[in-house]
């Protein structure tokens, strides 16, 4: 079902959305661009990492090696795992790290796996994680105790420039997510990731996928607020 | 935020339910309905038993005993848990009983422990089990083989039929509600069960609770779609 359809539940958002189109298409003297491609996936649990990092849990030298692309361009499942132990020594384990390294350490994990962990997980955009909890994290070669860096990642969306285009949309704006499936769901404030090496992608944890049976769903609609 | 004070985002269903009340206080010459209580509480995974299974499982005699009431009147939290088997030997352990013992065998769980147990739930409403997945269940005293009985609880809301009528609703409509915190969301296709031993209680899973962030809401509305 597309928004545009909704009949009588037509609202003033749609209509702004139609409006923008027409007018950038007689303005630019060019059709309408078409409407993108939107992906919503679903990101279980995994550690970011630094190489110094790496190096100390996976021994001297160590690299990240791919097991598997992302949809964003040279992001990987790497063949990395780890365990966690937190603040009650309850642990998780085989975390998967994405690759390749970054400049920080970063944990993400559902509530589900917070309540488990018995973790009070902050909720944060990617990179934000100054004053969040820490954790012990363990490699098959030694340990590293994080003094900060566990969050429950904010609901986003990856965009090209183009597409925050398309959608009228900024840097930082919260949209609306539409899921149709048996348990559907209008996710709120889906915070914009705008960035010309980007691709149109929804990324939502485990919790949020499985409240609203995302692999199940029939329809996905993002939609500015 | 109440959905009446959204401005320019009131919706022809907020419009509805504003006329539905005034038309009802003027026909019947009396003030409209207060608004009733309304309480959403997270169901983590749980089993019901019947008196039969009970006794296999925790000795001939056996009774549920009182950990803790819930809201709906007679119902209860036993002290009494079990351990569930799937089919790939996946166990959950320590899952609570709710009293008192009913007619049919059930087990709720959310998809995440789904996922873990390697069972694909459907989701149904409760009672509705005919054609699901069983488990093994084990007690202190003995184990059942359930042949079905495995599901995902569809959200759904306890209502006593005068809060139906306060809402305008009938029984099986479906209803939004409304979450407003750190992680806002909009839970479409919320069940009405209208009894009159019910008192208004929305009921949500541990995935939906989370992914919400319910513990943190600052406000629950539930409207008429």
């Amino acid at each position: 079902m597309s928004a545009v359809t909704q009949g009588t539940r037509l609202d003033r958002t749609v209509v702004e959305r139609i409006v923008r189109e027409v007018v950038r298409s007689r303005v630019n003297g060019a059709p309408a661009a078409s409407k993108p491609n939107l992906l919503v996936n679903i990101s279980a649990r995994h550690m970011h990492i630094t190489q110094e990092n790496l190096e100390i849990l996976f021994g001297p030298g160590a690299k990240l090696t791919v097991m598997k692309g992302l949809y964003q361009e040279g992001q990987f499942a790497s063949e990395q795992t780890v365990t966690i132990i937190g603040p009650r020594h309850r642990t998780i384990t085989n975390m998967r790290i994405l690759g390749p390294c970054r400049t920080l350490n970063q944990i993400e994990l559902a509530f589900t796996d917070g309540i488990a962990m018995g973790i009070d997980l902050p909720v944060k955009m990617s990179g934000d994680v100054k004053g969040t909890p820490g954790c012990i994290v363990l490699g098959p070669k030694g340990h590293v105790e994080l003094k900060e860096g566990v969050i429950r990642a904010m609901r986003h969306v990856h965009m090209h420039p183009r597409d925050a285009e398309y959608y009228g949309v900024t840097q930082g704006e919260r949209m609306l997510l539409d899921v149709r499936s048996g348990c559907p769901m209008k996710f709120d404030d889906v915070v914009c990731r705008i960035d010309p090496a980007f691709k149109l992608e929804v990324h939502i944890d485990t919790d949020e996928g499985n409240a609203c049976d995302l692999p199940n769903a029939t329809q996905v609609e993002l939609i500015k607020k």
